[in-house]
Order: C-alpha cells, then structure tokens, then sequence
C-alpha cells in the first residue's frame, strides 16, 4: 500500500452552531484529514501533539481506522490545543470565541524514518515554518506535497508562508484566501499567480459553491453537493484535503485527470462532514455510501451536448 | 420554425464599472433575451415598448438578427425606459443611479395572434400583473412559460407575484431571491417550496458560482465559465433566460435532461455577454464561439469515476 503523511493538529472543538452545542469534541485539521482519508486503500500515519488530557478513546478510533498514531507525540504534562467558535445563521460565517494553543505552542514535527519516502504528504493548517521544517525531512523528491493555509498565516507570516508555498506541489486554499493572497479578484488570475508562486495544482476551495482546480491553464469546476441543511461545517475543508490525498494516494499517474477525481473524491467526503456534529459522520461512514454520493455526484454534474 | 415571444422591456441603460462608463446604450430585459434566443433557429417576437426617443438603428438591430418587432409599440409622444447603475469593485454588487419608467408605466403588452400559440413564452421581469395579463391572452395550453422575477416585486407586490407564479412551468430566480421567496436559506429545501407554488422546474441562478436546476427530487448543477476579467454584468441573467429559452424553443422533447442542456446554454450565451459593455458582444457573437465554449464548459465539469 502506498503511504499518506498528514502533519496537522489533533484537538478539542467546542461548536456552536444554530442546531446544537457540543462539549470538547475530537478536532483539529489532521484528525478530519487521516479519518477522510483512511476510506482509502492506503498506510496513513498521523505526526501531530497532544496533551495528557486527551482520551484514549480518540486515539482508538484512529487505530480503528488502521491509520499510523505512533507519531502522535502525547505531552503528559500538557494540555491538548482547543478550539471553540460558534457559526450564525447562515453557516457561512463564524466566530472564534476560544484559541488555546497548549501544547501546540511548542510543536516539532518529526517525520518517522518509514515514511519520509511516502507517496502523498499533506501539510495541514499550521505555522508555516513547521511546515517547512516537516518538507526538510522528506527524502523522496517525487513525493507529492499537498499544502492547506489560511488567512492567519498571510496576515502574520506570509514570508514563511511564501517560502514554503514554493516547495508544494498542490495548494489548497479558499476563494477569499486566495483572493487576498494575490490580490486578484479574479480567481482565473489568481490561480495563474499562485502557479508562479509554485504549486503547478491550485484547488480553490468555495464552500457551497464547490471547488475550482488549476493546472497551467487547465480547469475543471466541481460543485459541492447542494443539502438539505449543513449541521456543522467545521472541519469540511481538511475533509476535502483528506480525501483529496487519499484518492491520490491510492492512484497510479498522477497528472490532471486524477486530479480531478481526486477533487471529487474530496468534495463527496465534505459533504458527508457537514451532516453531523464534528467528525461523527465520518467515523460512522460506509463505503457503499461513498459509492452511492459519488453517483449522485456524477448525476449533478454530467450532461450531453 | 417553433416560435418564441418574449415580453419584457426594452430600454436605455447608462452603466458604470470599475472599467468605464457608458452613454445611453441599448438595454432591457426582452432586448437581451431576444439577441440571446435569436442565436438559435427560432421565429421569435419581442412585445414591449419604447418612446419616440428610440433610435431605429436599435430596432434594426433587431431586425438583422431576425427578431420579430411588430409588437414593439412606438409611443411617439413618450420617453423609453432608462436605467442607470453603478457595479462596484467587486462586481458582485451594484447601485441603482436613476431608474426613469416613462412609457413603461402604462404598459399594456398585447400578444399577435400569430404568437398565442407560441412553443415557448419567457415573461422578463416585469410587473407581475403584467405577466399574467400576457398569460390570459395566450391561447395554448401546451406553451412552455418560464418567468422571470427579482426581489423589488416580492417586497411591493408579492400576492400579485403568487398569482403568477402559480401559472408557469418555469421560474428562474437568484439565489437570494430564491432564499426571500420562501425564507428558507438551503437551496434545496427552497426550490421544494417553490415546487410547491407552481413551477415544475425551478433554476437559481447564482452570479459567478453558476446555476442550480430543480425538478421534483431531480437536481443539476452547471458551473459559471470562470473568466479574467468580468466586463459588466449587466443583462447576464437575461442572457441566461435567452440562451435557456431559445435551446428549448429549437429543441423536441422537455424534459430534464433537455432542461440541463438549456441551463448549459444559458450559461454559455451568459459568459459572453459580460466580457463587454451592454448588448456589444452579443451582437457580434459567431455560432462558431458559441461552439468552443460549450466544449470548454464541458472540459471544465465532465469527469470518468
């Protein structure tokens, strides 16, 4: 099996949404990311920190999932990063009412011997620094680096940022980040920017709308399933990731048509995130679900003329 | 030829972008969905009115494109309808200067009777009093009626807009107006609303995201071109409903899968109307263009999973 890297955090959430209020659930980027990816025939390892406090239980599910935890470093006299924020009305906008970053703080990824060569890494949400200090420790220049950013990171280190931009192979990252990042409006002409900057794929991320992907002049547009209702959006977009590099993961060429796919593969594994509270649904998810999503996936999008 | 009337307004607009400003240039709802639908093997009829102000050189305009304006009433004494606005950077927003109804404000729409049996009938956004005035006097059940509306009548007039939408088969309407329609903020459970208030098929046409098409359980979703740059947006919506109503006019059998297609028209003839100023590409478009851009839409959406 081919081998998947996801260097993020692993964390408490509390979430307020219009629907309901959670205590300190599982969260943080890598968490969403390893659970998404782990519906896929590959050897998935999580490098990430946590505290004394965090539950046993959590890291069982990821076992469960067969993915790799003995990088998970477990700070006995630390406390695990929590993040709380409550979303309005219409779910597209949220406020960050608590950011501890405990153990985070202090945060110095390393990347187990066995898998510096791996086929797919995914460097979630995190300073950019330390993303580039995890890129320095790969040893196999073919692997293929997917990035994910934010806005936080451009507004207060965007020289790192910048830095470490140029060494991916993928960027993700959404519309108004990318927006900002360039500052185009256009997000056909930001993408052409973002190439320049480095990543030869730039996947633009917008919610609802879905997700637009970029390779030197090639496009391809996927929508995000329209729902009933979203119940909880946190942790959508490392669900994108997650499936977006797990798909990869598993295929043989990488080049713009499994790209593609793998845009699919995460926009059907995010429409499932939203449906639950945190990563509830993703635990509980069968493949045939996935099977059937994609289907209907297909059926939105496919037309003859 | 199957035949198509159009009714709606034909008007001067005075339009300001980040990138110039124009005069009184040729503008309202029929005209653009008339040089929409005209791109298609259709006889088709606009039924509106304009003042003595109006210039010929606009209604031969008409003329050359084949469009039937004998329904045009010249008011001779009277002034044409005049729209003026101003789009902010952005583009996604705008404010409206002048809005001068003159010889709109009596208008009275009276259908030929050559066109009472018309294969499709598209009311532009109009009074909704209006519209219906334009439904009674058509003679055939069979006649596909798609309506057009926007939120100005839902906050003055919104009994006489239930009437009317109870009477078509079609609505097409913007995301936020979908959302005020029916106070519903998921597209979803809105286009089930308005199911419920007449319309078979429902498309919620969302700017630069694209459109959403809805009919009964069965859903599709067809993207916007994303573009460089974004000329000015005004008429794009009509543009839609003319390349929309102009491929169903041409076409044999409606039913979803050729209301898809008709929504990847409308799409296609709309990414061209913003790339200049008011009515200017439209004149000048080649069925050749319009051919490479629906293979490009189709490169853009189409994936094998």
């Amino acid at each position: 099996m081919s081998k998947l890297v996801i260097v993020g955090t692993v964390a408490f959430d509390a979430v307020e949404t219009p629907f309901g209020k959670t205590d300190k659930i599982l969260g943080g980027s890598a968490s969403y990311i390893g659970l998404s990816a782990s519906q896929f025939k590959v050897d998935c390892a999580i490098v990430s920190v946590v505290g004394g406090d965090f539950p046993q239980e959590y890291l069982d599910l990821f076992l469960n999932k067969s993915i790799d935890i003995s990088s998970i470093e477990v700070i006995k006299q630390g406390k695990t990063f929590f993040w709380s924020g409550r979303y309005h009305n219409d779910m597209n906008s949220r406020e960050t009412l608590v950011t501890e970053l405990n153990v985070l703080e202090n945060f110095q990824p390393t990347v187990p011997d066995i898998y510096k060569d791996a086929k797919v890494l995914v460097l979630g949400n995190l300073h950019p620094a330390v993303q580039s200090s995890v890129l320095d420790q790969m040893s196999d220049l073919s692997t293929l680096v997917v990035l994910d950013t934010m806005n936080f990171w451009m507004n207060n280190t965007l020289k790192e940022l910048l830095e470490v931009i140029k060494r991916v192979d993928v960027i993700t990252i959404n519309d108004e980040e990318a927006r900002q990042l360039t500052g185009e409006h256009s997000l056909v002409v930001a993408a052409k920017k973002i190439h320049t900057m480095g990543p030869e794929y730039v996947v633009i991320k917008k919610g609802e709308h879905g997700a637009l992907l970029f390779n030197n002049g090639n496009m391809f547009s996927a929508p995000a399933l329209p729902l009933e209702s979203v119940f909880d959006p946190t942790g959508a977009g490392d669900t994108f990731a997650g499936g977006f590099a797990g798909f990869l993961s598993e295929t043989e060429h990488i080049n713009f048509e499994s790209m593609k796919k793998a845009v699919i593969y995460g926009s059907t594994l995010a429409s499932f995130c939203v449906e639950r509270f945190g990563t509830e649904r993703l635990e509980l998810l069968k493949s045939e679900e996935i099977s059937r999503r994609l289907i209907a996936f297909k059926e939105l999008t496919q037309f003859e003329i």
